[in-house]
């Protein structure tokens, strides 16, 4: 059957996040259910990341076997038109090899966390972004973030109900970057634990306002211990911005 | 009375537009019932520009005249408190003279018009943007825009409810730019007219799609007639970005 790589851009904030779930509306059954009313298919698809109820997407992959050899244009198009009003788009749909895993071919995936940092509430990016209203020292934010880049146990950034195997990561690249009101986060690395990004930004916080210093955080992260994260940041900042193989 | 200029962003899209009217959700409606819950008081705010439904501000100005004289961020808290949950924020409240206005001492406004081209759907970004799905030549845009600069009569640009005494208007700059998918329109001058920024960027499109030249826009805006005028770029594209005084 052939195989195809599609490339999704999605709002979160009306899902119960990318996977399907019992109870809820899913990104994935969405566009399992769009895929099954134009080609008459029950398919599963598989994603990249499992991204959370009311995290965003510009690039979220996945892969999925159709019955058929649709031409790629047609597949696109075609699970757009089906997918309406849901907020979801497929940006591209692309023939891979039958190898080719959404998940496990991935060499990396890439993060993008946004802060607005202002008194004043947010009107046009609700939903879009984290509202911090104290002022938050952004250069301290980059310098700290320095401090979790590389090969670490980030079971302090990790989820309780994180199923990963080992709490141990490679984070690639954490920057912080202020542009007026707004402060950017970016995060790099081949696989991520569950709720690390959101764990990380939430303790980058308390750095920027000044509640810890970089030695705290990084005390945090040789604790291994849940208890020493920072309240974690809610999810309607965050956006998968890229998938890599 | 002690007089106030407040900088206000919005989401157009749930309102009728910036000004009052007799029927529908106006955000200086929005504005004025906020003051009036935080203060007793019965104000008339004056804007500095009239945008339409559905038409978004990251810097749209008004003035108001208030019985006390109010700390400024106590004004600017107060509405944003009592606003909520419209999507409207006072990003600052400052002390002005009494004669300053905020329509009439306006010396430039500033417009951003963003175009999303691609041929999949807006997901993340829907009223927000212009989705145009056939291609766009934005150098072209770019180019033939500049054929709108300078002072003419936009009679061809101007919606025929506009109230302007002359459609004799100044445009200072109209620079196009291509970043990605998106394409944006900087729109300066001193004022415009009604319509006249979706009406020049409805024409722009045309261009950019290979349907007209530089010269036939410049043959358009020379006829001085509405009929010559492409079709009108929607409302959910355009933003006020800035007043300056």
């Amino acid at each position: 059957m052939p195989r195809y790589k599609l490339v999704i851009e999605y709002d979160g904030t009306p899902f119960v996040g990318w996977q399907f779930q019992a109870v809820g509306d899913s990104v994935q059954a969405r566009i399992e259910d769009a895929i099954a009313r134009f080609s008459g298919q029950q398919v599963r698809i598989q994603g990249a990341g499992r991204t959370d109820a009311g995290v965003h997407a510009t690039h979220q992959v996945a892969h999925v076997d159709l019955d058929r050899d649709w031409p790629t244009d047609t597949v696109r198009d075609a699970i757009n038109a089906k997918i309406r009003p849901a907020p979801v788009a497929i940006l591209s749909a692309e023939r891979v090899a039958d190898d080719f895993n959404a998940r496990t071919s991935a060499r990396g995936r890439r993060y993008l966390y946004r802060i607005v940092n202002r008194r004043p509430p947010v009107a046009l990016d609700a939903d879009r972004v984290w509202h911090v209203k104290w002022p938050l020292d952004a250069d301290a934010m980059a310098d700290a973030a320095q401090a979790l880049v590389g090969r670490h146990d980030f079971t302090t950034f990790r989820s309780s109900d994180c199923q990963a195997l080992s709490p141990v990561k490679t984070l690639d690249r954490l920057d912080v970057e202020r542009i007026g009101d707004e402060i950017r986060v970016f995060a790099s690395a081949r696989s991520f634990l569950h709720h690390q990004v959101r764990s990380m930004v939430g303790s980058l916080q308390l750095v920027g306002a000044g509640r810890w210093t970089k030695d705290e955080l990084r005390d945090a992260l040789d604790s291994r211990q849940r208890s020493r994260c920072g309240a974690m940041a809610p999810s309607c900042g965050l956006y998968l911005i890229g998938v890599d193989y």
